[in-house]
């Protein structure tokens, strides 16, 4: 119960970002909606695809669109009136991304697949909505450029959570350690502007 | 019968306006027919996936291919000597996204989902075709953008179709209407230069 | 045997084609590793979706996975200290496509699908990853362009092998010459840069 009401504000934090993102390329109304709903459903998405989990989340519980399309709604009417509040959004999104990577991997490693994958799968989970966002606005997706150890903290929680949890520590507590990381890690990276390195070939000099 | 020949028009149409697409941006002749199938099989193709319907429509019945490339070729063909009849091919365009997002909401109907759910398949059947076509062109979507009443016709079309079966008038009615609601909306909006307002963040200023 | 180590080295192959595209874009090292193993492993995941294969390939077998990750991460340190030796990575390109082409078509053929789907399954199987490549890195995919017959390499190789195998010819037979006749016409198209006439739409002037 706790879970799905955490994993609804995770979709609506992440809508409410899709729909700012758009309200930067005057689209039309739609257009943000579909960006707001693709944002929030869209790594959640990827992943049921890939590991074919039929249908895909939200075609089976359609209380996934409802949230993300009332959560672009009110987008819209908020920011007619008012400036959108971008630094709790910051502390918002971090929270959206650590609790969509925790859970993609816990639907992965329901699965009995292998570490790698599961790790994969809860990253794409929290991340590819934002990078199929990126595409659609025809960005290149900002967690491959400067990144600010965006899907790299993802991958650090989840990773963690799975060591713990080899360790013997029970699934609650090596969960909130994992999400914990993701959320410090985000969260640290915006305050002091940490990054990874950049990768820059020399062949055209 | 008569819808599978619809349905095929519906393909032909499309791939066309992918062909002509194409032919703005300097591909060459493999990438136009690229473009063209993409444009109309995509929509369902992503249908299907989302719905999990194994496997895709395509696969099954490769006369949807084989009509797709044909149309391609050719528009190429025909592109060469004349010009492209560009008020017909808007008419016919309104007549596929009609039809596809009405054969689209039908398939999720008859899988028994959520009324919501049914509106966004047979939307995204029709609309997601150029949705990938423009992705792959780098261009922001058409229907995020200007929008021209299209996603939107599409979606009061379906809607229109589930409210009136709900009502109690029988299927094929309520597609007739469903369908010419799609077309003379976007004919409307063709003609009269209507769209949705534009949605514009003023957080920058 | 023999086939698990050729598919191998195709995978390498293209994870290393695709962290060097995406060294010229200045991402991140998280970035550059998703590129890279988006490049090796995109064709035959949208192969694997289209057809309903569950899951994915990789997703079974991790150790594809984890060479492209290997390679990409293997390709970053060698362009730290030397120039990456141009010439011979097209010609491992060449045969990385020729691999997943006709190892994509044998999977179709496998699942007893028409022959136009065989073609156009092994053609996406080598050629879709670096197209998600492209649109990733917001550019025009490379195989729609300029072309430099590399969709219809696949598309010529894969053709042959089944018209060779239609004739009676045993199936290691065809599929080595399916193989050699990419590889041929992509080195070829290279050496003499032989392009497809690029199709131009000419109803703006």
């Amino acid at each position: 119960m706790i879970l799905y009401t955490l994993d609804m504000i995770g979709v609506a934090v992440f809508a409410v970002s899709g729909a700012l993102a758009a309200g930067r390329k005057h689209l039309d109304l739609l257009g943000v909606m579909v960006i707001a709903v693709v944002t929030a459903l869209g790594g959640g998405t990827l992943r049921d695809v890939l590991l074919d989990r039929s249908p895909v989340f939200w075609v089976q519980q359609p209380d996934y669109l409802i949230v993300a399309i009332s959560a672009g709604l009110l987008t819209v009417i908020y920011t007619a009136f008012f400036k959108p509040p971008q630094r709790s959004l910051l502390i918002a999104d971090a929270c959206g991304l650590a609790l969509f990577s925790l859970s993609g991997a816990q639907i992965a490693e329901a699965a009995r697949l292998h570490g790698l994958i599961v790790i994969l799968m809860g990253a794409c989970s929290g991340v590819a909505g934002g990078l199929i966002r990126d595409v659609l606005l025809v960005e290149i997706p900002i967690i491959l450029k400067r990144g600010n150890i965006y899907a790299t903290a993802a991958i650090a929680g989840i990773a963690l959570y799975l060591a713990l949890q080899k360790m013997g520590i029970p699934n609650s507590g090596s969960m909130l350690v994992g999400m914990g990381t993701i959320v410090s890690l985000r969260l640290a990276a915006i305050m002091w502007g940490l990054s990874l390195p950049v990768y820059r070939l020399r062949d055209q000099e």
